[in-house]
């Protein structure tokens, strides 16, 4: 078959048809040049990896995303700490769909660059208040019953930068501290059955592996409610900078709290105040005041398409029918509702979800807009199970200040512009 | 400090405990030369990676797995097709938790190699008997309405090689053509709304866009019910031999009505009768008949550890309480409950899921078992909520005969022997 001779075909001309109807497209010239340029590639040509043979089995027996998807990438800012050991990078949202995150792209933070550690040689100790401390192997580990948990985990810093009015052009960089994972571990109150806890504890020291000896305290209610000791994410052991070979995680809580290369859980009757929890993950109120111990992650959502990096520039660039959709979570349960806004916040329409709805979890919602081309601020607003509905600026920065850059979660939005470009904008 | 010189900490001593006590591990002597050995990597010594600071942020834009788990990958059968250019890689179910298979390591099935597609040339076109044939642009298809999906993905020739009686030595071959992803994209059904399908129209050829020109009948029931055209799995884009950029899943049917790259949906009134419909994905009866379309995927289960590649051989070797987990899943609907026998079939024990129960996904399942060191006979057996109840082989050969290598889903049995390692055997 000769492409190059070929004429359209009728499917072709009607596709012109579907995209200037349904789908808004303007400008019937730039149109046919672009039906010209690809004739080669349409059915029903048939282009060249049609009529080849591609490589065959094994020659990737653990499987790479294609070439084309390389811009899809975890990202940092380099300013953002004082040094590149003790940093973060950040999820590329915008690419992504549904709620699992990849674990190639789940963001990072870490405090002493990222162990690699021997499974095979790595222990974590429990001890402290207990009647039969122990040190466990993973092998160990592997013998507890195991549960399966699909949980988002955000650092209390995203959207940190946005607290005092910076403007971050992209969602990678405004909520790019998010991620969620099946997690697969034992319940952290399985292995405290165990041990055997003295009944006036009420405080665990979690301790890492890792240069910083990151450690956390936590109360004993969580640890009793729905800790993990997790060695698993999406089906396969832990990533090394997620924490390989096994970390805590406190479902719906700071993501500091879920301390990587778990070593050592130490039970005692009062929080330690380490370096972790008094320098850093403080909150900073207006009257000079800090709270501290603030682990729960408030009801937040974010609209990631359009976005700073998805732009209304399809084939139909321009007004018609586009698919709004964005992420929702609470770590205080399951997401109840979420609205949209396509005024500032004057009008809202409910959502979709379009994902399984689990509590403390990312949860996908979706709806349908006909844009009529003229600029537009969008924002989402989500409310979860026990009611909390997310605030705006204005809600936040009454009851909190502006000093913190822990637990933002204000209505975020984005000003999709006349070119169909989207902008980062603040509306209190 | 000085990790050779310390002695033996109490927490170490109660680790030998714990172990003899609770793990059922025997053999002191051995005991005592294994602590020694381990002992400069024990807390409260501080291995050396606590002790340095790690490689730091954007090493890995996109992250991989720990190098100790190289061992965990894809692997294919040499024998099992003619051609290296149309053969299989299977799961490694044995290192798998939960129920997301990890984009890496989702088996592969193709018949012509993995095609290299450009997605900005990629074109989808559905024409026939519909009132507006169209042909659409990825872009063109990232603005309908999308949904995400928990759902399994299988081969109808799974466990075909033990259908009259071979033993693979491995759950990674016998169930290996088994894979569970969140798949995103685009319900079939809202796409056919868009074209307009005449009245009279009761079927759908789905073709590929790869060398071998992949296609199947689909029944226009399935295609109005929760056929998907899919681009995304796990979050990201597919994977090349996933499909990249688009696919279609028929949610709980045969993998091979997934057509992959895909790039053609012609609807008509009759099934075509291709090549991969007739020579193929057919089931031949005793009598001579074959069956034809059998599509769905019935109810099964399998349990991944203990198994060949899973052996009872931690450092607890021997007799005590082991974590017997496995998979689940049905083409029909949700897991309905798993029973366990450790003889062989004659007395069963029901399993807890341990995963979200989603339905045509896996399910996972585990159970406590305490080991008396005596050989054991482990099977899992699902029933489904239509009611259905997997079958032995007894039952499977005596309606299906024995010339089939498709839908083989018989309970499966694991023997474990006295020193731990676990054998595959046939028991009807």
């Amino acid at each position: 078959m000769d492409d190059k001779s070929k004429k359209l075909a009728p499917a072709e001309l009607n596709r012109r048809k579907f995209l200037m109807n349904s789908m808004g497209l303007v400008g019937g010239a730039a149109v046919a040049k672009t039906a010209m340029a690809e004739e080669a590639f349409l059915p029903p040509a048939v282009p060249s990896w049609t009529r080849s043979l591609g490589p065959g089995v094994l020659t990737n027996p653990y499987g790479q995303p294609s070439k084309f998807e390389a811009h899809v990438q975890r990202r940092n800012v380099e300013w953002l700490t004082a040094d590149k050991i003790a940093s973060i990078s950040f999820t590329p949202l915008a690419d992504l769909k549904g709620i699992i995150t990849p674990s190639g792209l789940v963001f990072e933070r870490y405090h002493a660059g990222i162990p690699e550690i021997d499974p095979s040689k790595h222990r974590l100790m429990i001890h402290g208040m207990v009647s039969n401390p122990i040190i466990l192997t993973m092998d160990d580990l592997m013998r507890f019953p195991s549960v399966s948990r699909i949980r988002f985990l955000e650092c209390p810093a995203n959207g940190g930068m946005e607290w005092r009015g910076a403007q971050m052009e992209g969602v990678q960089f405004t909520h790019g501290m998010l991620s969620c994972c099946e997690w697969t571990g034992v319940l952290l109150s399985t292995i405290l059955e165990e041990v055997g806890v003295d009944p006036r504890a009420s405080w665990i020291l979690a301790e890492g592996a890792d240069g910083s000896h990151m450690s956390r305290s936590i109360p004993m209610e969580k640890a009793l409610d729905d800790a993990m000791i997790v060695y698993a994410q999406n089906g396969e052991m832990l990533r090394p900078e997620q924490g390989y070979p096994v970390r805590l995680i406190n479902p719906g809580w700071e993501g500091n709290t879920c301390v990587k290369w778990l070593r050592r859980l130490e039970i005692g009757d009062k929080p330690w105040y380490h370096r972790e929890e008094t320098s850093k993950y403080t909150d900073l109120l207006a009257d000079g005041r800090a709270r501290e111990f603030t682990y729960e992650q408030e009801c937040n959502s974010v609209i990631t398409s359009p976005s700073p990096e998805k732009p209304l520039s399809g084939k139909g660039k321009g007004k018609g029918k586009y698919w709004v959709e964005g992420l929702a979570w609470s770590g205080r349960g399951r997401i109840k509702h979420v609205d949209i806004s396509f005024d500032g916040g004057v009008s809202w329409r409910e959502a979709k979800f379009t994902s399984v709805v689990e509590p403390k979890s990312l949860t996908r919602f979706g709806i349908e807009w006909d844009w009529d081309g003229s600029p537009a601020m969008l924002q989402s607003r989500s409310v979860d199970e026990t009611g909390y509905v997310q605030p705006t600026y204005a809600q936040l920065r009454a009851a909190r200040g502006t000093n913190s850059i822990y637990h933002k979660n204000a209505i975020h939005t984005w000003k999709v512009n006349a070119d169909g470009s989207v902008s980062n904008v603040q509306i209190s």
